[in-house]
């Protein structure tokens, strides 16, 4: 399907191509790392800042409402037209943050897909039952702030009641990165939104696996998405010279680290006990080859859709690492756990999709999301629904992450015919 | 022993024990943490660059003559008098940096020591048959760039022809901070010494361990120094979204990672093949709790006082991490590799330092140094013999490094007795 813009406010609502892989092509340059490609933009960090600020002033260029919530959340709508009456939102959109040494397009082409579709609604000027806005969710990856789903977490509710100040890994407070993504760490509970004002929730990303690619598929509908438990573990030992400090009576924190580490990918695999299980981060102190680590803090992650054997994986990790203390003569301690279920689909939404892709001609299944999105947390007030786009050699959180620019294109018109038929706008 | 400070010229030199616990104290504020009380000064840092200020405005200060090397090697003599013919040097020393977080003692006593022992006999005016000067060897740790032993390594000609400059663990050149520590990456030949420039070399140190303290003595007389082998080791696999990519196919660069510090563990523990091996340091990429380590970088640190048993530790660690990558699907390359043998010292300079003792009535006893020390590499040209003082709790490169003042007082007047004998400074 192919479309030119709308040129007057009678002719239905179309996605822009051209201008939607133009600003994938800008936002991929924010945070770009010339030598890897890859896109380094940690949540509340400079990178991410200078593409919060690219996406508000493309919004407001267009001619579009732009806000940011307490959380730094971004919502982009069309200017209101009048006293026209309040109406639900249909909210769509993702996260601007990545990973270190990540793709561009996770997460970012959730947000300009949305940014698409809300502009493309505007200028046709189409009103329907609920009202099109495109978000941009603050800190979804937890990158620097080990807060993953931040913004998406505050909009439900979950963390209007702080009981501490979020910190990084450094220690340092989220207030004042928080302060300069024109967030407020104090009024939290301004940013939340009550069920009722939200009709639906639609979320467009890249599969970030090979399951579309291998089977000829250009588009995902996403029936479930994993659970995810992230445990901070810390393990204390007791420093000393790596030459003369004999091996009896060692207090090595980071030999028990490698044992933890080794046990985490052993849940996941010859256990089984859950579908996936990884150590992606050693925080090493003081990470000197000469001397014998005192602390290490490592990150278990732990997912699966089904929440019995995320229980039963976690529980079999405390208990083997008491079982490595023991060994060690180390301390551990889980210091942080952070916990989303799994999380069901609309079957609503689903359909509408389905229907869309049969009109549109394109080829579609259904598939799980391995990882976690902002969709299951917004989930807790709202139906959701996820649509996917083929990831290229099922690659991402690599510079290496990319998608073809004609399903990128095919993903977005998608999402607007959902969008469109979810708020019942009319489509001529 | 107590004596004041020499004031004419025909007094025989004596150590002044306040202005060397003086310097110990100032030396000990620079690259000190506040919180910790933990001494930061990599070989080559800022905080490095700030303590080889102190030793050389002191020197100079007392009158004496500074020369830096082309390795950034500080050294330290009496103002020549008139037309002297030279003569072999009576070389004491030891280094000012520091490892991560490490103690104020280790490396900076020896230097300070050797200064008061150059100091007071310029001010004694005595002259022997050979000539006694202080030497400050550079980046003896390796903590910022791993070439440990760097300054004496050079003095001694092992480093006049580099096949490539060397890296920091960042692969920034050590060309512009050598540079700045007075030094010259070109002109490394013009450091090298000559083995009849020098007579003997003596080195004062914290022992490191809990020999001396257990056993009642406030002397030890080093009978020989541990060899040391530090691999360098990377791993590489493959990155990847954790949540989306399976187990199976995984090239988990961290997972690897685990398997090898817990082989490098064994080598020493269970396995016996060699005295003491340790993994301190891990550079990990990109280290992201939510993606699969693409690369590590490991340290292996090997000792023993045998050089079969270093050897056997060696291979059977090569032998093992081939295994590890077989297990893992990653590549494991042993990038870099630095080896020093076990160091005898000189029994003649051994015999001098326990008749000092005993002329002093200080309690002694024999024993192996577990560290590496310059000491070591200077001995490819010269005699050398190491004093060690006693080390309170046994612990070194840790906050909680110390001696009492008055051992550290004892150890110097040792020295300088040990230095006077051997040069044929007359004593009166």
């Amino acid at each position: 399907m192919s479309q030119s813009v709308a040129q007057h406010r009678t002719a239905p609502p179309a996605v822009n191509g051209g201008r939607l892989l133009r600003r994938v092509e800008k936002l991929g340059n924010i945070g770009r790392d010339a030598a890897t490609g890859g896109i380094t933009r940690e949540g509340f960090s400079p990178a991410d800042r200078e593409a919060r600020a690219y996406v508000v002033e493309e919004a407001r260029a267009a001619g579009l409402a732009v806000s940011v919530d307490a959380a730094g959340n971004i919502i982009v709508r069309a200017r209101p037209a009048g006293t026209t009456a309040e109406r639900p939102a249909l909210l769509m959109g993702s996260h601007l943050d990545t990973v270190v040494g990540g793709g561009r397009l996770d997460g970012a082409y959730g947000v300009l897909a949305a940014l698409e579709v809300v502009q493309a609604c505007a200028e046709s000027g189409g009103h329907g039952r609920y009202e099109p806005m495109a978000v941009a969710f603050t800190n979804e990856e937890g990158a620097l702030f080990p807060q993953p789903f931040f913004g998406s977490s505050v909009l439900v509710g979950r963390l209007s009641d702080l009981p501490r100040e979020p910190l990084d890994h450094e220690g340092r407070s989220l207030r004042g990165p928080l302060a300069q993504a024109g967030g407020d760490l104090d009024a939290l509970g301004s940013a939340v939104w009550l069920p009722e004002s939200v009709a639906a929730y639609l979320e467009i990303h890249v599969e970030q696996g090979p399951v579309l690619e291998r089977t000829g598929n250009r588009i995902g509908v996403v029936d479930g998405i994993t659970g995810r438990t992230v445990l901070t573990v810390e393990i204390r030992g007791t420093a000393g010279h790596a030459g003369t400090t004999p091996m009896t009576g060692r207090r090595d924190a980071l030999a028990a680290a490698a044992r933890a580490v080794t046990v985490v990918e052993h849940l996941a695999g010859t256990r089984d006990l859950c579908r996936v299980a990884t150590v992606g981060r050693l925080d090493i102190h003081p990470n000197s080859p000469n001397t014998i680590a005192d602390t290490v803090r490592l990150t278990a992650d732990l997912r699966d859709t089904v929440v019995a054997r995320m229980h039963a994986a976690e529980s079999a990790l405390c208990e083997e690492l008491r079982e490595v203390a023991r060994q060690t003569g180390t301390e551990i301690e889980v210091v942080a756990r952070t916990h989303s279920g799994p999380v069901s689909t609309s079957p609503e939404l689903r359909a509408l999709i389905e229907e869309n892709c049969l009109e549109l001609g394109v080829p579609y299944r259904s598939l799980p999301s391995g990882a976690g999105h902002d969709a299951q947390v917004v989930a807790d007030i709202t139906p959701v629904a996820m649509i996917f786009v083929p990831s290229i050699g099922g690659v991402s959180h690599v510079p290496l992450e990319d998608t073809a620019p004609a399903d990128l294109v095919v993903g977005a018109e998608v999402l607007l015919r959902t969008a469109l038929k979810a708020a019942h706008i009319p489509t001529r």
